[in-house]
């Protein structure tokens, strides 16, 4: 028999997290006091090549979600964790305290249990908890009108514009004036200021716009928004099941699902060693983590759902407080009376946590303890900062059951839970469906932000049909992009495997980039201010043939290049002005350049213009030309009589 | 030395793309007429299991893009070509004569060629062409008042509700009302029909509001139709480059194109051996052909632009009139005044097309010959019955460029074209972008249904971004589901590898099942009659486990089950009643069951009554469950006063 391995001692980051993305730098901002600094990821980009000077391209600053991974100066430990970032910013609010260990019956146990000793994470620190009577929330600091460090960060974090226009990263006004357009966006009440104030980001979270999950036992979060006024944010599941357990491979989703853009990631584990899992998460998680509880509940009761109980549940929630879980969903608006309401439906109750307390309200023919104890759980929540997602246990699982009876019924209950939650200073936002044709995904927002009181919506896709198992991804990606534009603050991903098994590196990766577009087609539509800067930075790398650009700016690097290199691999072919595509003689671009050109030249052919004249002068030949045009479009030529 | 090897000795038809898709049968329906019989794919499904009597699933149709390759009793050979489905319909129509041989210079040359011997298609009929003053096109035909039997053929393939209610396949009471469901549909000006009848194929066609692309010379192809009144159809592209070419790989990527579903085909070859090529295809396609004849043309003149003459393009248009394409992409919108107009894009122009045309008017400073001759383009055209596609050479290939004057400068001269086109019997439609940010789409859309007619809208995509090379099936998924359901008759697919290289069979497979995705959710929104109906069976078969049904009902069974066998390979997890997802224990769908028998039992817990009792009375019980429910919401039952 071989000695125990020791996870503290085996615990190996994934090399592939850990990689610089490709022609990228971390870089940090500092905010007004020098322990806020905002990570960004710097691109750089080469410069435009001319016969003449070679004209400079910016880098591109993007909103960097990877944490201390991407950063070769960060030392990542995973058996350390991730630096406690916000300590001293929790400290010097001094409304907490240290307890002496896990106050959760739960947590002690497995604290104390040597057979647990080879999984363990080892944290030196004990838990902390807000002094009695005090709320330690964001939304409480917010209301007293404090700007948190916290949320100057945030400010910082999303002003794209703010950021872009920053003397050191602008080009020529040419330069500017082609990054910088934007078409106006369609904001359907969302309010995009220009730049993003943190006394905007305390007003917003003031209102219950927008919330901050950041737990005081998860000092190591970078803090990050979700509200329709700010960038639409994407969520990635992962967690291990009865039928797949591995707790290195759940860290490893995590460091692999932010490297590509989750902003938060929920811990959905219902396997084994779930409290040990999270720890080892939540410890090397730059950014918040979210958990269902009710599920590790279930877990301690032996699956039984109508031997649940409230104490059972209650302790759940403080263990799970105590070790930083920043968001729960909490399945409260699942009332007695909405469960026969979903008996005719196609595909029933869908959602784990609605199909547990259905049952329970059921078996015991009484409401639930989540919304008879709702109180309570807030009582536990402001004490730690943990926001509420406050789950659809009642969503819809196909389109035919979209917008029914029952998921309406829900959303109502959830809306007045918002409003008990509000008073008791916890953070909320609200979860959505699910499975939605598209014509009906308009009517899902509005109601929404009528019920909830403009409360962040978070939702599932939603799926826009029923009939592609293995491309969810790409049915729920369509609802997701217009959920988004609509006023949705959160899009919870969906995998290629979804309905059909669970998630590896490879589905967390395609799900992760398929909601990154869909927030960012959303953040356009929407018309958040610099939106479109990355989109006009490839778009004119693309079309001056800087492919290494190209690739670079790009969500994913890795796979246009691979792409790219199947049918032209040859380094030469990154300088081509064409690719395999269409050829050199097909290519659109290359004569576009050439009409450009002439257009500048105004006489043909003498070949590239630009090579040989200063833009000054290209700007005169372009008035020129759009004289000349304007003289044709008033002769007319038109060549047909109307008809 | 070897002997050569005769393509018309070696080709062979691809084994995998004449597989029965599983599950699958190919059925005909009959016509009024016995030589009009109309292609399904049906479904089988097993049945519903329970502890009584088993309950059956109806088997259900789909529509059947792959021809007579996925009918076992057909026999293939690429060498002969398909069967002359249409032959007898033209022939009865007595308004075409058969030619000596191609008319057509180049056509002739090819033909003549010994070199291209071991290339040739061996075509044992010469070409047809209507009799002098004969306009034989469909459109012709519609406005005589006429019912052509490719117009009836067209109502029964398009009848998704009629075929489902026929009384061989319809199930009980209860499956029917599960099946039957749909949503109301949001038309947005969209006027379907319940029943698809011949006389409303005809008045749409009549209309100009739908196109039936079907060259005389293609009597090969399955009779489709594409206009906004009917089911939305996607495209898929295929075609060799200047880097990349071989005949087999071309007509391997059509066979494998249409069996995942492509409604139409476009052959965009730019590389060698374009005319053999385009043969190989059209004689053993069962969907319409679509090609861009100044690519060829291009070829002609060795790729020097300038060089392009009107006599060289119009040869090109009878060399492939006769040999059957059914579509012609004319980009006769680019004006020489518009061209400035693209000057301070980001991207230029992106269109093929429409950077030669930009590029020829300059050089000549005067207008294209596709302009100055379109009426004679519309002479060529009228006899061979192809369709315009007319060509948006002016498309942004950026975001920053969407909705710009020389977009809409150009569709506004499409419109005029249109008119001309009409008056001349030949079926138009009409290209779109592009690079289009979400909010942005309605207003194309709009606009083109107004410039043109309601002639049909035929767009690629629009992309929603460009920050996703690698992704832009999806960035483009996204705007082609939304743009279906404004109105967009055709959405011209885009592959994982638009931007970054060729498509190879794989990248196909992917792009038609992103872009079925996006019609079928454009369906839906609409409101397309029993589109729900798919939907519906599948996540029937999903809530009731039946999981070789749930793959087999998916656009793509073979994915499906592959990514389920991933994590659970066993075939007993068939029939298990939960996935790796979630593992037995957290299934919301096995708990939804046991929910769903306890509200029909009244009581808890006893096992499953559905079980033991009859429909008869389970209704009985879930009446009295929904009084009880009303008896709850009657009572408040609100623990919370309202705050």
């Amino acid at each position: 028999m071989t000695s125990p391995q020791f996870l503290s001692d085996t615990a190996r980051v994934d090399e592939a997290a850990i990689q610089a993305l490709p022609g990228s730098r971390k870089i940090y901002v500092e905010g007004a006091r020098a322990d806020i600094r905002v990570p960004f990821r710097e691109i750089s980009l080469s410069p435009t090549r001319t016969s003449g000077q070679d004209e400079e391209n910016p880098p591109l600053l993007v909103y960097d979600t990877s944490g201390p991974y991407t950063d070769p100066g960060a030392k990542i430990d995973l058996r350390r964790g991730l630096t406690e970032l916000r300590r001293q910013w929790i400290e010097a609010r001094d409304d907490t305290e240290f307890l002496d260990g896990p106050t959760s019956e739960y947590g002690q146990r497995r604290a104390n249990d040597p057979m647990l000793a080879q999984l363990r994470f080892e944290l030196t620190r004990t838990p902390r908890r807000g002094k009695k009577g005090h709320s330690v929330t964001q939304l409480h600091y917010a209301r007293q009108g404090i700007v948190t460090p916290e949320m100057e960060f945030i400010a910082i974090r999303e002003n794209q514009r703010r950021q872009a226009r920053s003397a050191k990263y602008s080009g020529t006004d040419e330069v500017e004036r082609i990054l910088d357009q934007q078409h106006p966006g369609q904001g359907l009440g969302a309010r995009l200021p220009e730049e993003i104030t943190p006394e905007f980001v305390r007003y917003e979270v003031a209102a219950g716009r927008a919330i901050i999950p950041c737990n005081i036992n998860h000092p190591e979060t970078e803090p990050m928004i979700i509200g329709r006024n700010f960038l639409v944010k994407i969520n990635g599941n992962l967690g291990n099941s009865a039928v797949s357990s591995a707790i290195e491979d759940e860290v490893d989703k995590m460091t692999w699902g932010i490297r590509w853009g989750a902003d938060t990631i929920m811990d959905l584990s219902t396997g084994t060693n779930i409290h040990e899992t999270r720890e080892w998460i939540i410890r090397n998680a730059p950014v918040p983590i979210g958990t269902v509880p009710i599920y590790q509940a279930l877990e301690k009761v032996g699956g039984v759902a109508e031997d649940l109980t409230w104490d059972i549940f209650r302790d759940t929630l403080i263990e799970q407080a105590e070790q930083g879980v920043d968001y729960f969903t909490i399945h409260a608006g699942v009332l007695l009376r909405y469960v026969p309401l979903t008996v005719e439906r196609v595909t029933g109750i869908v959602s784990r946590g609605g199909s547990i307390m259905a049952k329970w309200c059921l078996y015991h023919h009484e409401e639930s303890f989540l919304y008879t104890h709702f109180e309570d759980i807030c009582e536990i929540c402001k004490r730690y900062d943990v926001a509420f997602s406050l789950g659809d246990g009642l969503r819809p699982g196909s389109v035919a059951d979209a917008n029914d009876a029952a998921q309406f019924a829900e959303l109502e209950t959830l809306g007045e839970l918002t409003k008990i939650a509000w008073q008791h200073d916890v953070q909320v936002m609200i979860e959505g469906p699910g499975h939605v044709p598209m014509q009906l995904i308009k009517e899902n927002m509005d109601k929404q932000l009528e019920c909830c009181d403009e409360a962040p919506f978070y939702t599932l896709g939603p799926l826009t049909t029923d009939i592609a198992p293995g491309y969810d991804h790409i049915t729920s990606g369509i609802g997701a992009a217009m959920i988004g534009w609509y006023g949705c603050a959160m899009l919870c991903y969906v995998t290629p495997k979804e309905h059909l098994g669970l998630p590896n590196k490879d589905d967390v990766k395609t799900g992760i980039i398929t909601y990154k577009i869909a927030a960012h087609a959303a953040d356009l539509a929407k018309g958040h201010p610099a939106a479109q800067r990355r989109d006009n930075a490839l778009s004119k790398a693309r079309f001056e043939f800087r492919w290494e650009d190209q690739f670079n700016l790009g969500l994913d690097p890795d796979t246009a290049r691979t792409y790219h290199d199947e049918t032209l691999p040859k380094d030469s072919a990154k300088v081509a002005h064409f690719c395999s595509m269409c050829g050199p003689k097909f290519c659109s671009m290359k004569i576009s350049h050439e009409v450009r050109d002439h257009v500048f030249k105004d006489r043909w052919p003498t070949g590239r213009s630009s090579e040989e004249d200063s833009r000054e002068t290209e700007r005169t030949r372009l008035d020129g030309m759009r004289d000349q045009a304007g003289k044709f479009r008033a002769q007319g030529g038109n060549l047909y009589s109307e008809v």
